[in-house]
C-alpha cells in the first residue's frame, strides 16, 4: 500500500495548474499531473474522481461553509451565520499566500468550458450545503434558500475581488463587505 | 431536404418523456425518441444538441426571460422587471395545459443525475440571461446579479408549486407570489 502523502491534494492541484497553463487542459493527463507532483495515479484518484475535479478541492469548501454556519453563535441571524461561514473559508482555505495561485486558477478555468461547467456545479453544491446547514439551525426553508443563494453570490464576488487584488486584504474582510453589498442590492425593490 | 415539421421540439419532448418513463433515460436512444415522435434523427439534432437537452427546450426560456425584462416599462424597478419576465414565461410557456406534463418531467429529471446536472446548468443560464437583460436596462451590475439570482430562485420555486398543484392557478400569479416571498425572506437580516 502506498504510504500517506502529506498535502497530496494541494501538490496535485499545483502540478495540474502548472500543466494546464503550459500545455492546456485537454492536452494534460492524470498520469502527467501525478508525475509532476511526485505522486502516483492511484494517489490522484484517492483524492479526486477525475481530471476536472483537481482544481476544485473535492468537497472541502462545502464542508467548511457548513461547519462555519453550524459554529455561529446560537443567537446569530441567518445572514450573520453565513458571514461566519465566509470567515471560516478565509481562515481555513484562502490564506494570503494562496492569492496568486487563485488568480492563475481563475484564468485557467475561464479558458475551458468543461472547467467552467464543473465550477458552476460546484457553486450549486456550496449553495445546497449552506441551505442545509441553515435549516439544521431551525431557519425556515425559504429564508435558508435565499440566505444561501446570496451567501454563495457574495463568496463568488469576494473570490473575484480578493484574487484580483494585490494589497493585503484578508479574505474574511473582503467577503463580509461583499455580503453587505449583496444584501444592500437585494433591498432595492 | 426534410420539410418543416410543426411543433417538432414539443413532439420530441413528449416522446422523450414517455420513453424515459417507460424504459429509463439511459435505455432510450435519440433514434427511438425521433421514431416515437414520427420524426427523423436529423430533425432531432436540428432542435437539440444531444439526448440530455430534449427536456430543456433549447434556449427558449432564457430568451423569454430576457425579452420579458426588456419589454417591462422604462419606469419599472429591477424586481418589477423580473416580475414581468416571470409573467412572460407564464404566458408563452407554462400554460395550464402543460402542468401535468411538467409534473411528470420533474419526476424524470429528479430520478437521473445527468438530467439533474443539465437542469442545474440550464438554471445558471437563466440567471445569466436575466442579469444581462437587467444590465442592458442600465441597472448596476451588482443589483442586476442579485435581482436575477432571486428571480431565478422564484422561478424555480414557482415551477415546483405550479406543477405540483391541481387547482386553476395561473403560472404568472404563482411566480409573482414566489418572487414576493423570496424578497421578503431576503429582507430578514
Amino acid at each position: 500500500m502506498a504510504r500517506w502523502q502529506p498535502n497530496a491534494p494541494e501538490r496535485l492541484a499545483v502540478a495540474a495548474l502548472e500543466l494546464f497553463e503550459e500545455r492546456g487542459y485537454e492536452n494534460t493527463t492524470v498520469i502527467e499531473i501525478a508525475e509532476r507532483a511526485g505522486l502516483t495515479k492511484s494517489t490522484f484518484f484517492r483524492h479526486f474522481q477525475d481530471k476536472r475535479e483537481v482544481l476544485f478541492g473535492g468537497d472541502t469548501m462545502a464542508g467548511l461553509l457548513a461547519e462555519g454556519i453550524a459554529a455561529a453563535p446560537a443567537t446569530a441571524k441567518p445572514f450573520e451565520a453565513v458571514a461566519h461561514a465566509l470567515d471560516a473559508v478565509g481562515r481555513e482555505a484562502f490564506h494570503p499566500a494562496r492569492r496568486e495561485m487563485s488568480a492563475r486558477r481563475r484564468e485557467v478555468i475561464a479558458a475551458n468550458p468543461e472547467l467552467r461547467e464543473r465550477e458552476a456545479l460546484k457553486g450549486l453544491g456550496l449553495t445546497a450545503s449552506m441551505t442545509d446547514a441553515l435549516k439544521r439551525r431551525g431557519v425556515p426553508e425559504l429564508t435558508s434558500c435565499v440566505a444561501a443563494e446570496l451567501g454563495a453570490l457574495a463568496l463568488k464576488i469576494a473570490y473575484e475581488r480578493w484574487s484580483g487584488t494585490t494589497d493585503g486584504d484578508d479574505f474574511g474582510d473582503v467577503a463580509r463587505r461583499a455580503l453587505r453589498d449583496v444584501q444592500a442590492a437585494g433591498a432595492v425593490h
